[in-house]
C-alpha cells in the first residue's frame, strides 16, 4: 500500500479540513487514509492546526482518547470580514440595481457561489462557538447562503414553503403578518424537517420589518425548536423597531433614491468590531 | 514579513484550492500571500499537482506565461463515484420514506449539504471538461444541488421561479407542460439574470416526464443560451422515453410499492462504466 511524505498528509488534511468544517474526524479514518501511524498523524494535525492558527483561518481542535479525532472550525479573521463586507457593500449599492417601485435587484447576488460562501463565512464564524441542529430559511431567494451557511455548520438545512406541497408529507402551517407590507401570509414547513427540540439558526436574505423572521420564529415554536439565532444579509435601517429583538445582519441598507439613482448601503459596524 | 515553511505552504494551497475549484489563482497571488519568490510557489504547486493526481483528486492545471497560474479541476475516480451513488440508493429507499398517493419524501436529503455536496461533486465532475456559464434550475428543491454544483464549477446560478416576483425585475415567463400530470404551468425568469449567447447546465432533483426540463430548455431558447448538458438526481424509469432528450441521472427509480411499502431505485450504471 502506498505511503504519503508529510507535505503530502498536511496537503491532504487541510482539503478534508475544508471541505467539511465542524466535523469530527477520528485519527483512525486518517490512519487508513495514508496508511500511516496514529502517532505519526497526530504530529501532522498539530503542524495543521498550528498553520491554520497562523493563516487566521480558525481553528483545529483535537479529542483524546480512544476514539479521538480532530475538527476544524473556520473563524473568520476581522481583516478578512472587513474586506468582504465592504465588497459586499459596493457590490449592492451599484446603481443599476434599482428597480421600479424603490426594490433592489439582488439575485445575481445572492446566486453567486462564491459570493454566497463569503457571506456565509461570516455568518458561521459568528456562530461557531453555539451548538446548532439545524439551519432554518424560508423559500426562495435566501436558500444559498442558508445551504452555504449550513455546510460550514455541518448541519442540514430546513427550508420553509410558501406553499403546500403534497411531496412535503404532513406539514405544519402558520400565518403571519409581513412587517413591512402588512399582508397576511402563509408559511408550511414538513413535519419530518425538524426533531423536536432542537437549535435552529434563522437565516434569511433581507429584514424590513422582521415579519418574515418573526413568522419562522412562531412557527419554530411549534417544532418545539429554540431559535438560539437570527442571521440577515441585509436590514434596512427603517422601521429601527424590528419584529425580532435579537439578530445579526452584514449590512445595512439606509435609503435608495430611485429617482437620483443612489442605493446607500453601509456595513453593519457593530459585525466588525 | 512571515515566512512558511514548504509544508505549510502545501497546505494552504490545498485548502485554498479545494474551497474554489476551477478558479484560475495567479501565481502573483500566492507569491504575495505566502511572502515566497515565484519559483518557489511553482515548485510548490508541482508538489501538489502530483499530490491531487496520487490521490485522485482530479487534476491541477498550470497556466504559463506573465499572467500565469494554477487551477484545481475536481474530477472523481471511479470507486468514490459508486460509493456516493451506493449510499444514496439506501437513503432514498428508506420505506418510511413513502408518503400517501405513492410520492416519495426527499427533501432532507436535497436540504443535507453533505450528501448535496457529493451530488455536486459527481455531476461537477461529469461536465468538468466542457465550457459552462451558468447552472440553470428552477425552484425550490433543487436549489440547494444546483448552488453547490456552480460552487465546484466556479460559475453562478439562475434560479427560474414559479411566480413573478417584483424583486426580479423585468421578466421572461413561458408557460409548459408537466410531462407527468399534463397540466399547463408557468416559469418566469429575471432578464438580468442570464448574459446572451451563454452556454448552461441544467440541473434539477426528479425527472418523470422530462416536462419541467423541457420547460428550462426553451426558457433557455428565449435567452438565446445554448444548453450544453441536463443532469438530475434521480429519473423514474417509466415513462421511458422522456421530453428531453439527453440528460444524465445518478439514480433510477424503478418503482414505488406504497402497499408493500417499497422502493426501488438503483444506480444509473451508465454513470458508473
Amino acid at each position: 500500500m502506498k505511503k504519503y511524505k508529510r507535505n503530502q498528509r498536511i496537503g491532504a488534511l487541510m482539503k478534508i479540513f475544508s471541505e467539511k468544517p465542524n466535523y469530527v474526524f477520528s485519527y483512525n479514518y486518517f490512519s487508513e487514509l495514508f496508511n500511516a501511524a496514529k502517532s505519526t498523524i497526530s504530529e501532522d494535525v498539530a503542524i495543521v492546526k498550528q498553520l491554520v492558527c497562523e493563516l487566521e483561518y480558525g481553528k483545529v481542535e483535537t479529542i483524546s482518547g480512544a476514539s479521538g479525532g480532530a475538527v476544524f472550525i473556520p473563524i473568520m479573521g476581522i481583516k478578512e470580514k472587513k474586506d468582504i463586507v465592504s465588497e459586499l457593500c459596493l457590490l449592492f449599492s451599484q446603481k443599476n440595481r434599482i428597480l421600479p417601485g424603490g426594490f433592489i435587484y439582488m439575485t445575481d447576488i445572492f446566486n453567486n457561489p462564491n459570493i454566497v460562501t463569503n457571506i456565509a463565512k461570516i455568518i458561521s464564524s459568528e456562530f461557531s462557538n453555539i451548538k446548532i441542529d439545524y439551519v432554518i430559511t424560508v423559500e426562495t431567494k435566501g436558500i444559498p447562503v442558508s445551504v452555504m451557511t449550513a455546510q460550514k455548520l455541518n448541519v442540514p438545512v430546513a427550508v420553509i414553503r410558501r406553499n403546500n406541497k403534497v411531496t412535503e408529507g404532513s406539514t405544519v402551517s402558520i400565518n403571519y403578518v409581513s412587517g413591512s407590507s402588512n399582508n397576511i401570509q402563509t408559511m408550511s414547513l414538513s413535519r419530518r424537517s425538524l426533531k423536536e427540540n432542537s437549535k435552529v439558526l434563522i437565516v434569511d436574505d433581507f429584514m424590513k420589518g422582521g415579519g418574515t423572521c418573526k413568522g419562522m420564529s412562531d412557527m419554530m415554536r411549534e417544532f418545539n425548536a429554540e431559535v438560539v439565532g437570527t442571521a440577515v444579509v441585509i436590514e434596512t435601517k427603517t422601521p429601527e423597531k424590528k419584529l425580532v429583538d435579537s439578530y445579526m445582519s452584514l449590512l445595512v441598507l439606509n435609503q435608495i433614491s430611485e429617482r437620483e439613482g443612489i442605493i446607500e448601503i453601509e456595513p453593519n459596524y457593530k459585525l466588525l468590531k
